[in-house]
């Protein structure tokens, strides 16, 4: 069998082996099979499917394809967590510090930001001086040292996955449960932690729109995570409001630090409750003792002290954080009650102030964003300040911005 | 709208309106369209299928990227004729010196072949000094004064079509009856005949493999036609017997000319056949009245010397045309009938041979071929001659001709 081969029999529906997989997959990899033809066969792939099987496979291939951290590399209880990317998503930036505080060891592989949905790397590098480049001795230690580290996936760890990712943003074929599931598990795997939680991200400003597609995603992720023998933990996060008050990199960093400070708000009972499960899961204790142990270590401090030493053990530094020239505030040209804050038009607003990328090489504005300074349900009288803009430019966004609010 | 909104509403099932095909085809003509975000959307429609209306869009798309000739262009009842291609199929040089030698304007545009189906401008080029490049003035001159030219598409007509046709046939996205009717019928259509003939060859020797299929292409080519006032004419013809008794660009010519010069077998029936077809459809005269036209051509060597202008009126030398250095025979090791003979086996060792392209700029060698010496229903007694293989190197194919004759 060749390519050709390959595709037929997806386009017709039927299930690849191994063999057909790697035959067409690796064959990308290694530049024998051509953009146009893996885009065809992701396309069948997305249309027609994978079984549990063929998927599974996959993910094998993209873990196998690079560098793999053994599961003794790191010694102490090693956790994981993705987030399948929202609005305002800040939230590995608050539980990667509260459970390093609490002894677990959590290094995160990430990628960057593409389209509406940020990414925590393009979040980390709005801090002046923060390193995502790590070599993989060198994301070992940290973890090792810190309990907590966050690099981007570089090419020694899944670099077919990376490859792929790549093709699926600019060919239209991102929109599989397959794809993503192989995607995210091959990246969580390759780093070896014991428990992995995964925030499935649904509604209007994620990239699963449905409870239905989420809860396929979190199937065959579980099941994947037997097969290595991990615990992948799925846990449904609503994406239709932005999470957070802060959006956009510098001011989603600036908002984590103002949770680890101890603000309370929807994104700070999130952070707890994630924290809480996870720590349950990896240190077999009960979900009262764990939120216990959660709440401690922010009400101390602990949590916010972790944060600051894992800046710095990648270069950071905070003090030098910076924010857009300009901070515009909206004001309502309504009265009544919030109804609800568009994810989705808050996302493409982001966008558009410069904060994210369009297309893949595009550079981003770190210090753009958006600031929400009301809630659902508050009451809203005219002129009240609905959101500050942050941006370097001097445009009236405030015609989009409104778009975002929903009173009546 | 974006091009990743466009695939999105294909890889959803919709149906895109002539607005979104134009920025995602014209969009590729131009380069602001990828390779890879074509053959996503290719493969899309492949698979989602596409409605009568987005069919005649994209027709339209294709037809008028380009040069159309006026139909008053060429003086006199012009026809044409397709092949969605089949092994050993040499008809349109039969029947287009046939028509000529009665009249009727014949001016094709044809492509190469590739994979293990040939293309008739190959066949022109095995006649040494035959130009298949003719400029759109010197085509119609030459319909105009010989009745019969063919020449390669050049970008001068449906260059659209070109640069989707060379994707397709790399990227695994060929199967789809609405891409083959567009793209067949827009080069159809920037000639501008009355009256097209498609043979629509069914078999496992060419591209349609079920009659289904092959009613559904004809089905949208006629409507297509009706919407140019055209009269296309289809006919389901059977490929999974090779057409004649010859395969192979050189050996094909020989027996287009052996059957102009009075040979009956198979393919001397279909000719007589199709042609009777397009001449009673062309000039409304009754199918009796035509096939007796047709014969008496062909019986009184009209048409062969039809053929011997057309040849010479585009630079063809005939008497220098040249077949294989070796020619070996090949003998039965069992006795029985003869039950079958495979065209798609036939076509696959023709390929090996050298006599056809795997990739789109191989070279070929127009001198191999097989020669098949026995027909369905002959007695085969051991050591009878079933075909003969016309060779330019030394290897053994004896083991893969037997392949292609079952005798029971």
């Amino acid at each position: 069998m060749n390519i050709f081969g390959v595709i037929d029999k997806k386009r017709m529906g039927n299930a690849l082996s191994k063999e057909e997989l790697e035959l067409a997959f690796m064959g990308y990899l290694k530049g024998t099979v051509e953009d146009y033809q893996m885009s065809s066969l992701l396309m069948a792939i997305v249309i027609n499917g994978m079984t549990d099987e063929e998927t599974f496979d996959l993910t094998d291939l993209f873990l196998n394809s690079g560098t793999i951290i053994p599961d003794d590399a790191i010694k102490g209880t090693r956790v994981d967590k993705h987030s399948t990317g929202g609005i305002g998503d800040k939230t590995s930036l608050i539980i990667g510090p509260i459970l390093a505080s609490l002894g677990l060891k959590m290094g995160k592989l990430s990628g960057k930001g593409l389209g509406i949905t940020g990414g925590t790397i393009d979040k980390l590098n709005s801090i002046p001086g923060f390193n995502t480049s790590l070599s993989m001795q060198a994301f070992i230690n940290s973890v090792q040292k810190v309990g907590f580290a966050e690099c981007e996936q570089t090419d020694e760890f899944t670099p077919l996955d990376k490859v792929i990712y790549s093709l699926r943003s600019v060919s239209g074929t991102v929109e599989s449960i397959p794809l993503i599931a192989a995607s995210i598990m091959s990246k969580k795997l390759a780093v070896g932690a014991k428990c992995i939680l995964i925030d499935i991200k649904v509604g209007e400003g994620a990239l699963i729109k449905t409870k239905e597609k989420a809860n396929e995603l979190a199937s065959i992720m579980v099941k994947i995570g037997e097969k290595y023998n991990k615990k992948v933990i799925p846990v449904l996060t609503d994406m239709n409001v932005p999470l957070g008050d802060n959006i956009g990199n510098a001011l989603e960093v600036i908002e984590a630090m103002d949770i680890l400070k101890g603000k309370e708000n929807d994104l700070s009972k999130l952070c707890i409750t994630l924290s809480s499960i996870l720590y349950k899961e990896a240190m077999d204790v009960s979900i009262e003792e764990a939120t216990e142990q959660v709440k401690e270590s922010l009400k101390k401090g602990k949590a916010y002290d972790k944060f600051v030493e894992f800046v710095e053990n990648q270069g950071g530094k905070i003090s030098e954080l910076q924010v857009a020239k300009y901070i515009k505030p909206v004001k309502s040209n309504v009265k009544g009650t919030l109804e609800n804050i568009s994810a989705l038009k808050t996302g493409e607003l982001a966008l558009k102030l410069g904060g994210g990328r369009v297309k893949k090489n595009d550079e981003i504005n770190y210090g753009v964003g958006i600031r929400i300074n009301k809630h659902i349900g508050d009451n809203i009288k005219y002129d009240d300040i609905l959101c500050y803009i942050y941006q370097d430019d001097e445009t009236d966004y405030t015609e989009e911005a409104l778009k975002i609010f929903t009173i009546k």
